[in-house]
């Protein structure tokens, strides 16, 4: 796999390096931690801070969620890497704005581990901590173990409902709430073609033949639920909204966000050629889409494959989505 | 190469149908074309029209930069071919507001021709036309050949500056001045790790070895300057800009906006570790960037590589660069 990179060990350092000098006005580093970044408008006085953090090379998570309506501060790890607990801890006081702090990550052993170590020393700093874990990949355990789901891009609706909900100067308890609420309505489930190289090792994470797909497939290339030939965009769009639908299950009358996402090396095109079959599916079950995200929300890096997230809508959610927002990555006026 | 889609010649119609699926407050059908999208707010009244069109295969160009501060229509080619000059005549009708049209998209010879075809029938209507033809690629024609250019990612900028002048309720000269004066500051250059393949013809357009890049190559996989071996991002990022600023040539003092493009398959991360180098490239060179843009803004499908082009600032630029923008693919406040 052709990279354009440096040395492999320096492609997080040098990514952040490039992040600040893109985004001088959006985000800057967290004081005495070369792996957290923050707002560049700094601490929000009186404000639920909400921080995240996880491993590299899946831009715009994490770091690309920083900003107004969504995150606060991140930490962040080498290339499929917890970051360290100490990152995290750093990033949590520097955005701590004197209202608690809400960690809201994926479920993935190393960051669990790490954020549990960043909240018990929180505490002992007398800031009030709570977690949010995001599980929506649907492909990664069955519906009665459902702690046991990883995240994927449904990353991207907790964020946002979480961070707009924050925005409203609601307290840590409301927040987690509103977090809370936004993970147990969002399903996700993606199909991989090809692997991606993390550079520190040099080889693929994993191989597919040139007529394969992998079909709930992780987004570090973590096995889902077979390998099978690869099917047509209106097949693959069928088999990932049908299976959506039965896990929650959305029912006829639901109203629902999607989020169609590109892993890397997917053209725009083929996303919206997977929507225009997805639309319909879920239209001919009676789940009426709201609004509709279709870019690279979480990659992988040049992993090919898509993936589809569903948020179930009620009053409050459909609110919370709509507010304002504003990162590098993501724009939202209303 | 695998493909997410179905028939290989529906790949066109189905994208269209995704993207008015996706967005339908942003965009909608040009009456009697099908093949030409316009705001979806319709005709503005008392506004330039600004009319693009081209090829597929290179969302968000053409058709994502249409919206509030951009284009008002676009007209769409099957995949790397000139749309008709009939969808460019409906989308010139539906998008004029009484003010005349700019016919504003880059400088290949099928969609020249077709819009000079366009731009005679619409005067017959009685529409003032004008045009403004994008020539930012330097590596496809040496500085004293410009006027044979070909339109790569600088598309961006023209759109930008043209649309935001439009707004202003400028007439049909001043537009087309913006544009110009936008077209004439942008320079751009690329370089490609791996071909795409036009899902018609099935394979690929060009190849390159396993370690090789071309470097200047256009965005239809066009012979560049030279075949290479792959270099490092650093190398890359300082032989982009250095003849970039050779060419224009930018000088100490100047102040510029920068797209680092990603052409489909190239991660983010990837492209935030050449404008780490690009940036300081051009700080070394006396050149300031104002604003600085990274992501995936002109891509050829699954092609892997990036550009970067450069545009020189003054007072009205600058302006017209910061005005409030809104495409599905392009939201900018301020």
């Amino acid at each position: 796999m052709k990279k354009i990179i440096n040395d492999p060990f320096e492609v997080v350092e040098e990514t952040i390096s490039g992040i600040l000098k893109a985004y001088p006005f959006h985000l800057k580093a967290v004081p005495g931690s070369k792996r957290a970044l923050m707002r560049a408008d700094g601490t929000i006085d009186g404000k639920v801070a909400i921080v995240t953090g996880g491993g590299s090379g899946h831009i715009p998570v994490f770091l690309g969620y920083v900003g107004h309506g969504l995150c606060d501060a991140v930490a962040i790890g080498n290339v499929f890497s917890s970051p360290a607990s100490d990152d995290m801890l750093a990033a949590a006081r520097a955005a701590h704005g004197g209202k608690g702090v809400l960690f809201l990550y994926g479920n993935y052993g190393g960051d669990r581990m790490n954020f549990d170590l960043a909240a018990e020393m929180l505490e002992m700093d007398g800031i009030e901590t709570k977690q949010a874990l995001v599980k929506d990949d649907i492909a990664s355990a069955p519906p009665d173990e459902i702690d046991r789901r990883r995240a994927v891009a449904g990353l991207f609706f907790a964020y946002k409902i979480a961070g707009a909900m924050a925005e409203t100067g609601a307290s840590l308890a409301e927040v987690k709430a509103a977090a809370d609420k936004a993970i147990i309505n969002t399903r996700s489930m993606g199909i991989a073609l090809s692997p991606c190289t993390i550079p520190a090792v040099g080889k693929p994470t994993f191989m597919l033949a040139d007529d394969e797909m992998g079909v709930g497939m992780g987004i570090h290339g973590e096995p889902g639920i077979e390998v099978s030939k690869l099917k047509t965009a209106n097949e693959i769009a069928e088999l990932l909204v049908t299976r959506l639908i039965a896990d929650l299950p959305f029912k006829s009358g639901d109203e629902v966000a999607v989020l169609v996402n590109g892993l890397g090396a997917t053209p725009p095109e083929e996303l919206f050629i997977i929507w225009n079959k997805a639309h319909d599916v879920l239209s001919d079950q009676g789940v009426s889409t709201y609004r509709c995200f279709v870019g690279e929300y979480a990659t992988s890096m040049e992993m090919a494959g898509a993936s589809i997230s569903l948020l179930r809508l009620d009053d409050e959610l459909r609110q919370l989505l709509d507010a304002p927002a504003c990162s590098p990555f993501l724009l939202q006026w209303s």
